[in-house]
């Protein structure tokens, strides 16, 4: 519907909207990553994701964000790295979450950049998890395939978890 | 002026806008860097510059900005680093268009992160360069000042380009 007020409430929301789709395009993360886990089949537990990583001086825009979408959680990260400031994450990791509230806000107001391509992987993902896939060897394998193709950050976190052949077979 | 049609080409506009925003938040620099110049007065230039850096896959975005604001230029940059694909910078030097295009847009549609203090910076950088006070050795050693409580990237620059004290004096 179009906005009652163009100064008023619907129309702020919007701009929040649209700034957070910027703001994810530069800063945000969809991650499926693979956990190391003996009890499950495979011998992985796959992750989906949502991060958006901020430096301690922003940290206000991550609790602005975590506020508008009424989900996810704020942590701090005091591996300091290069960087002079503690570093904390907004994650997304409760699935119900995803599907209901990310995922529709980013189905509606769409990422500009080479993120979308990532998002489109991370929708496919979390719908075959539902349909739990994931828990037969073509959809695990299907999924890893997945991710692999998915931006660098991904692929890494796939590298350094790399499945174990005795558990998973061929794929 | 509240739009006109909320599905039009204002709407449009306006979208685009905060996704802008929310995007520079992200991904987008003021910088004032040092120059080594030996005919300048310091022996450096003072050189503003407003950048996003972008990886190939997301190049499209940065030509839409530069569509956008009718101003800047969208270069590659082939040190590769760690980077798997090629980087492209949208940078706008001139200070003609940060003045009168660049500058207005973030005086109106205000970024949220602590960004925002680096653009109140580059603000004031630039209106001294206006008047000329970096011509003197005050005004110079003031905007040195403010250049070194930028973010990470730009002190970078700044201590890459260190100040001649022969040339420059006690500042």
């Amino acid at each position: 519907m179009p906005s009652k007020n163009a100064y008023g409430a619907d129309n702020q929301q919007e701009r929040l909207d649209w700034w957070i789709v910027g703001f994810v395009d530069g800063e945000g993360t969809f991650s499926i990553s693979f956990n190391r886990n003996s009890t499950t089949k495979f011998g992985y537990q796959i992750f989906p994701e949502f991060v958006i990583t901020q430096g301690e001086k922003s940290v206000a825009v991550l609790k602005t964000i975590q506020k508008k979408f009424k989900c996810g959680k704020v942590y701090i990260n005091r591996r300091k790295d290069n960087h002079k400031e503690d570093l904390y994450r907004f994650t997304v990791r409760s699935q119900k979450d995803l599907k209901k509230i990310i995922i529709p806000f980013f189905a509606k107001n769409k990422l500009k950049t080479a993120k979308a391509k990532d998002f489109d992987k991370f929708v496919q993902v979390l719908e075959m998890m539902s349909s739990r896939e994931h828990l037969n060897q073509i959809g695990f394998a299907k999924i890893k395939k997945i991710a692999e193709t998915m931006n660098r950050k991904q692929s890494r976190i796939l590298r350094d978890y790399t499945l174990d052949p005795d558990r998973l077979g061929k794929i």
